[in-house]
Parts: structure tokens; C-alpha cells; sequence
């Protein structure tokens, strides 16, 4: 394996890290905030160990599958570590284990917390809270395709193992270009939500960090009742703007180049949309009773629909009082997820149409066996590599969850507890079920189960295989018999 | 469509459940109950509707997949519904739908009650329903199969809806004697358990409807507590037939005629050996400390994990009171149920082999991006199309299972129970969690709830495809089309 350019991989994301911990920094100055100062510490220390790391050239500048793959989840995990350490050093986060989880969480746009009071913390924390939403929602990676030309044409594989969806969302042919438009669409949409939320009143702190939340489908809100103290306008315009940043960010590209045809073309995004409506309909039904207006059973309906199926994870009520079939409808959307090519997690909606297609398939070869249908997506025939790897991922996905699932039994809590825990972790969403409701918290939970989410979180985000590959064991040999060869042991 | 054939397939189905009906009525005659009476009559009128239905030959003997489809998911509705009648005329079971519910269940070897006193039924009818697990396990067409010759070739049609598994349980090249086989192997088994059970002093009638259950791993017990109250020694003799009967037939078939090679050659049955002692082990560690010895401790494991995966569904303790842990294992083994070409449900061992062995494959992809190797399944590569019908199989497995939550859900029930209860029928085991553990049963249950867990009975048991080809628009109005084309319109 090529070490080195695993290593030149981290050493560029310590940098950005380092150039994204100076944000808070400017917080904490506004608000005369000492924690300014941790941020800081940190950010230079990040500076100096990426300059560090990067000192030495690699020489083989290939990245191939298994190297993108590695160097991503790898980056990851030292994206985390660092993220973590000044929630630690400024004691705002008592344990380190704790600190780690809330910046895992926050990176992968999970948005589960284990604050049991968000109110408290430093106008600093709070923003680099919500600021690890947005850097991870559209990925680091990216953001450093964006800016630096790596290699050759190899570094496809590192957008690849980061960007969310059964295909790469190749915009254009040149990867810097690519990666540089999608984080053009999502900085602009970003400011335009701000600017929404401003508009209906909302303090600029409030606008700028619920924004981010929103934009990397996070969902960390800071205040301890999420959304729900926000007016009735306010909760609308974050209800839209979940919806559109689960879009599939090659709709606004075409959009943005004004080649409508193509951006209608996308079949992924017609039923996402239309499983949002279905299921805002089927909530409102069973919830009609709980609220004083229809007006308001839609909002709440709408609200909750579109902050899970985005991944998001923002409440405006404690949907876990709802009966079992709006619970049902909403564990089903966690399930689901947001569009390949968003900023949202879950399944995603492209993976279920392509399932859906192949039963059609199939249940027709029953009825005419002599028809030789092709499956056709988003206008062409799908591949057959594409419809494998759609299936190898889900398969892998029910054996994440279900080793996930076991090992979250230790707890000793209850069944839906436990499983929701670990659906909510793996589908980056935040909230579950029962103690893990939307006004419950992750703290409780023991150290061991907090490793098990922290794993499913990252490889739900980077979906499974960077992660499982780098724990695999022979990546593993590989990479120690690397290091020895090197050594001339 | 060919619907003569489908008739006459119906027909042969109606006589041989006349011929067994006859069982209950000798039963009765020993027990000098009234309820015979019943049975003998519902026995007559199968034996002349089926005459009836059978009187005009069909002209046209070719059963093709779709008709095969179709003529074995009717034969089961006609099957249950006559098999109802009995219960429904005695007066035993009030409500038909009550009487169809546990005919379903019986038939398709689940093993879910609406009985609150199962005790109080007259020996009639508990021989009769403990009997549908009996016919139900092995598949009436494949008994069809084993004494008509029905046409040419295709009757491997019929063979292929009703076997479980992902491949058809073809011993010879000759269908008939191919079922022969099966069947002899599995009376044989029957009257052995039987026997066994005698020795250890069980009652003659409780140990031929306990072998009954074991042997279609039904889970109909002919007393409230389930199996709680024998003895340690029978309890035994349970768990290891449960085993026994939910091993692929095919290590039975080449152990008989001396090819033991091939026995051990099939893969299936070792990972499902496996599983079970995995299990075990598991769940003792996590009980042990609930009995007073350790010996105790292991029966219960062992009778609950053979129990569950062979989806049989006795019981011998209440494990809806074990620990997360215990139960996560349990809906684990819920899914993963027993070998092909056994008697058990569930997804079957085989096809997470063939699953996972995709995962191993799809990683090592990613390690090594060159090597082209082959999926290797019983020593032999894998057909891609067996591959892709394992993946199609999950996938509609999939949304069978979630469209029923979704409706169970209008029930009202809480989420343990609601999915529970889908999990148990659709993969035919018996018990769930919460208000439908092992000591619960389902008679509180509404009907349109009740109907939808029989679609999920006979679906699970039927794998899926017969029941929805049964019920896709497409064959509706086929078979619309084709009678009116015959009437001239």
C-alpha cells in the first residue's frame, strides 16, 4: 500500500482543520470569550503536526481504491480527535469520550449529543458545534479536491470513498472543478438560508449555526429544545431548506447551467419528493387530534418528515408521544434517507428505486419469462455493476446494524432503545426511540457502546467500506508489512 | 394462463385433504367424541368438491412458473379455508376468521394462537391442529407430486413454489420419485421422534402431536404452558429433533443411500450447526444466573435457540423476559431461520451464506481491484443467477415485511409488539415479543390485522413469489382475460 500518500492525505486535512478551528476563534473574540484562546492552542498545534506530516514528498503519487478508502476514514478519525480536543481542554465536555462522540457525531452530520445542557457552552463551542455540521456535510475531502490538485487522475477514488450514493457525483470531467461547484451550490444555499432565517427575525448566531445544521442535514441546534422555541416562519424555512439540501446536488448544477432538461431527468429526486409528501399525509392523519389547527399539524408533520428523511434530526415536538404507525413511518424514512449526492445520510433514495426496479424485474420473469427487460435508471439501462454493488452495499448494511445492534445489547436497555440507537447512529440522523427520544441525550450510555456508535456513525457517513476496509484484517497486515519492509525488517 | 391446469391441481389438493381429515374422525372415535361427526362431514364435502372441480380433464397439461405460482398459493388458500371449517363447526373457535387465523398458522407451520384455552379442545381438533403442521411442513403438493403424476416435465413448477430455498430440493432426476423421497425421510423422522418421545413416558396422544409439531417445526402444543411442563428428558428430545428437522433433507437423502461424502459436502448445514451452538453459548452466559443450575440453564438455551431458528416456536420458559441481549439473538435467529429443503421457515441459512460471500467478495475488490474470483458455494461457483435471485428474494422480503408493519401498526399496539408480530409470521415461527411473547396469543388482535398477518404467514412460507404473483394486477387480469376470451365476451 502507499503509505505516503495516505500520510500527504492527513497532513492537507490537519491543515484545513487547523484553517476551520480559527472560526471559532473569531466567535470567541465577538463574544470576549476565553475559550477563544484553547481554539487557538489547537488550531496551531493541528497547523504544526499537518506541516509536520507533510514534510516529506511521496513519490508514488497513485492512490488506488484501497488508499482512498483508507486515507478517508483515516482522515476522518484524525479530523475527529483533533475536532474534539478543545470541547475536552475547555472542560466543557468533561470526559474525552464524551468530547469524541460529540464531535463524531457532529462531523458526520449525526447530530446525537451527549450535552444534558447545550444552553451552557461557550458562544465558541457552540458554533464549531455546528460548524463540524457543515464541514463534514459536504465532506473534507472534497473541500481539499477543491483546492489542491493531488495527483494525476487517481484522486477519484478519495471523492469516491467520501461523497455519499451508489455513484460518484462526477459534475464535470476535471475533479478540482467538480468538487469546487458542488462547494460553491452549497456555501450559496447556505447563505441563502441564513438570510431567510434573519428576515423572519431570528438572532444572527441562531441564523448562522441553525444554517449549518441544516446545510450538513447535522441537526445540533443550541438550545436544549432544538427547534421547537422557534417561530411558526422560522421552522418552515428550515423544513424547506432540510428538503433541498437532500436534494441531489447535481439537480442544482444543471440547474445552475441551465440545462433543465437534465436536472428533471434525475428519477431519484421525483421520489423523494413524493415519498415526503406521502408520508407528511399518512403523520398528519394520525396526528391531526394532538394540535389546536391543521395549520399546525402540518407544520409539526412536515417539520418531523423532512428533518428525518434528510438524516437531519431537528424536533419541533417530541415525536417519540406519536402512536406506532407515525413511529413506523418515521423509522422507515431514517431507513430511507436523503438523495445520493446530498449532504444527507441513510440508504439513500437512489438505492431503493434500483431495489425496487430489480423486483419488478423479477416478479415479471415470473409472469413472462421470456421477456429480457432491462432495468432502466434516470432514462439509460443500469449497469450491472451498479445494480451489484447496490445489493453488496445493503447486504453489508443489515450486518453492520445487526453486529452493531448485539453489541449495543450489552447495555441492558431496552429493545427499542437499543435498536433505534443504532438505526439513528448508522443513518446519521440524532434522535431515536424511548430513552433516546428527541428530548432524551446520549450521555447515559457507557463508554463501550459509545465506541460501537461512534464506529457505526463514521461508517454510515462514508458508507461502510472505507471504514470497514481499514479495519480489515488484511489492510491491516498489509500496512504493517508495509512499515517493516520500509524499515528493512 | 393456464387455468385448467391450476383447477385441477386445486382439485387433487381438496381430495388428499379430504383423505387427512379422515385422521381426526378415528380419533374421535377412540375418544368417543361427537366432534368426529364434524370432521367426517367436512371430509365428504372436500372429497366431492374436489371430484367436482376435477371432472373436466384439461386439454392442455403444461404448468409453466407463473401457474405453478399461482395453483400452489391457491391450493393453500382453498387448503385453509376447508381446514378452518372443522373448527368453526364444532363451535371451538367462534369466529371463522378466528378459525382461519389458526388453520393459516397451522398450515404454514407458524404456530401463532388466537386459543386462550387450548386445553379445552377436544382431542379431534387438537389432533387435527397440530396435523396442519404435519401436512403443512413438508408441502401438500410436494405429497401431490409424490403420488399423481400430473404431465410431462413441468410439475417442477409446483415443487419449485412450495420448497424453500433458493434452490429446488431436486434429489433424482425424477420429480415423483424425488418427493417419494422427501416424504418417506420425514414420516420415517416423525415416527422416531415419536418413539423417543414414548420412551421417556410421554403420553401416546401428547407425543404424536408434539412429533406433529417438531416435524413441520410448527409449534402447536397441546397444552397451555407450551412444552414447560415435561420433563427435562422430553424437552430434550424436542430440541434435538427441532434440530434435526430444520437440516436440509438433501444430507438425510445422501446418508441413505451411502453417499456421505456429498452429505458433509453441503455448507449450509455446517454454518447452520454453527449458528445454533454460537447461540447457545451466547444466551446461556446471559441466563445462567435465572436457573439454579447450569444444566437447566443450557436446556432452556438450547430448546429456545433450536425453537427459533428452526422457526418451530414451543416453548419451555417465558424468554420475553430474558435480557436485550437474549432477544436481539432470538429475532436474529427469527430471520435467519432454518436450511433449504427443510421443514423450517425464515430466510434460510443459505441465503446469508451466499450473501455474505458477496460482501467477501465486494472487499476484496476494493483490496485487491484485479483478482476475479469466484463466488464458491458447496464446492462448486456460484450461477450468477442464483445470486441474483438471493438479493431479489431479501429485497422483497424487505418491503413485504415493511408494508405489513405499517398496517399491523393501525392496530395501535406499541413497536415491540407491532414488528414482532410480522417478524413471527412472516417468518413463520409462532411467538413474538411484548403482548405476543410465548405465553400471550393473538385472539386480541382486530381483523383486518389478523388478515394481514395470514398474507405474511403464507407468504413466508411460500417465499414470497407465489403469493404476489397470486396477487399482481398483471395476473388478475390475465386470468380475468382468459375467462371471458373462453365465454365468447
Amino acid at each position: 500500500m502507499n503509505n505516503s500518500m495516505v500520510r500527504i492525505v492527513i497532513s492537507h486535512i490537519m491543515k484545513i482543520e487547523a484553517a476551520f478551528l480559527l472560526l471559532p476563534c473569531v466567535v470567541a473574540l465577538i463574544y470576549g470569550e476565553k475559550e477563544g484562546f484553547v481554539y487557538l492552542a489547537v488550531s496551531a498545534g493541528a497547523a504544526l503536526g499537518g506541516f509536520l506530516l507533510g514534510l516529506k514528498k511521496a513519490q508514488d503519487k497513485t492512490l488506488f481504491l484501497k488508499e482512498g478508502c483508507v486515507a478517508t476514514a483515516l482522515s476522518w478519525i484524525v479530523m475527529s480527535i483533533i475536532g474534539a480536543l478543545p470541547f475536552y481542554i475547555t472542560g466543557e465536555i468533561p470526559k474525552f469520550e464524551d468530547a469524541c462522540f460529540e464531535t463524531v457525531s457532529g462531523f458526520t452530520t449525526t447530530g446525537s449529543s451527549i450535552l444534558n445542557d447545550i444552553e451552557s457552552l461557550s458562544h465558541a463551542s457552540l458554533f464549531w458545534r455546528s460548524g463540524t455540521h457543515w464541514i463534514g456535510g459536504m465532506g473534507v475531502l472534497v473541500f481539499l479536491l477543491s483546492i489542491v490538485s493531488l495527483s494525476g487522475g487517481s484522486t477519484i477514488n478519495l471523492m469516491k470513498a467520501e461523497s455519499p450514493g451508489p455513484s460518484v457525483g462526477k459534475l464535470v470531467p476535471k475533479i478540482k472543478s467538480s468538487a469546487r461547484n458542488l462547494y460553491l451550490i452549497y456555501a450559496g444555499m447556505t447563505a441563502l438560508e441564513t438570510i431567510f432565517l434573519l428576515l423572519g427575525g431570528c438572532p444572527v448566531f441562531d441564523s448562522v449555526t441553525l444554517a449549518f445544521g441544516t446545510a450538513g442535514t447535522g441537526g445540533f441546534a443550541i438550545k436544549g429544545d432544538s427547534v421547537a422555541g422557534y417561530s411558526a416562519y422560522i421552522q418552515w424555512v428550515i423544513t424547506i431548506f432540510m428538503i433541498l439540501f437532500g436534494v441531489n446536488f447535481n439537480v442544482y448544477y444543471f440547474m445552475l447551467i441551465r440545462r433543465f432538461k437534465e436536472a428533471v431527468k434525475i428519477e431519484e429526486v421525483r421520489y423523494y419528493l413524493l415519498t415526503i409528501l406521502t408520508a407528511i399525509v399518512i403523520i398528519f392523519i394520525n396526528i391531526r387530534n394532538l394540535f389546536d389547527s391543521a395549520g399546525e399539524a402540518v407544520r409539526h408533520a412536515a417539520f418531523q418528515v423532512a428533518s428525518i428523511i434528510t438524516t437531519t434530526g431537528f424536533a419541533t415536538v417530541d415525536f417519540d408521544k406519536w402512536n406506532t404507525t407515525c413511529k413506523i413511518i418515521l423509522i422507515m424514512l431514517m431507513f430511507i434517507g436523503a438523495c445520493a449526492g446530498s449532504t444527507g445520510g441513510g440508504i439513500k433514495v437512489s438505492r431503493f428505486i434500483i431495489t425496487a426496479k430489480s423486483i419488478g424485474k423479477e416478479i415479471n420473469s415470473y409472469i413472462h419469462p421470456r421477456s429480457v427487460k432491462k432495468i432502466i435508471y434516470d432514462g439509460k439501462p443500469a449497469e450491472h455493476v451498479m445494480i451489484r454493488s447496490v445489493n453488496v452495499f445493503m447486504a453489508t448494511y443489515i450486518v453492520v446494524l445487526a453486529v452493531s445492534v448485539f453489541l449495543v445489547s450489552f447495555e441492558g436497555e431496552d429493545l427499542v432503545t437499543t435498536v433505534t440507537a443504532v438505526i439513528t447512529c448508522i443513518n446519521n440522523i440524532g434522535p431515536g426511540f424511548n430513552k433516546l427520544g428527541p428530548v432524551c441525550n446520549f450521555s447515559f450510555l457507557n463508554g463501550f457502546t459509545k465506541v460501537v456508535l461512534m464506529f457505526d456513525m463514521l461508517a454510515g457517513r462514508l458508507e461502510l467500506f472505507p471504514l470497514v476496509i481499514l479495519f480489515h484484517p488484511k489492510m491491516i497486515k498489509e500496512f504493517v508489512f508495509n512499515r517493516r519492509k520500509k524499515a528493512g525488517i
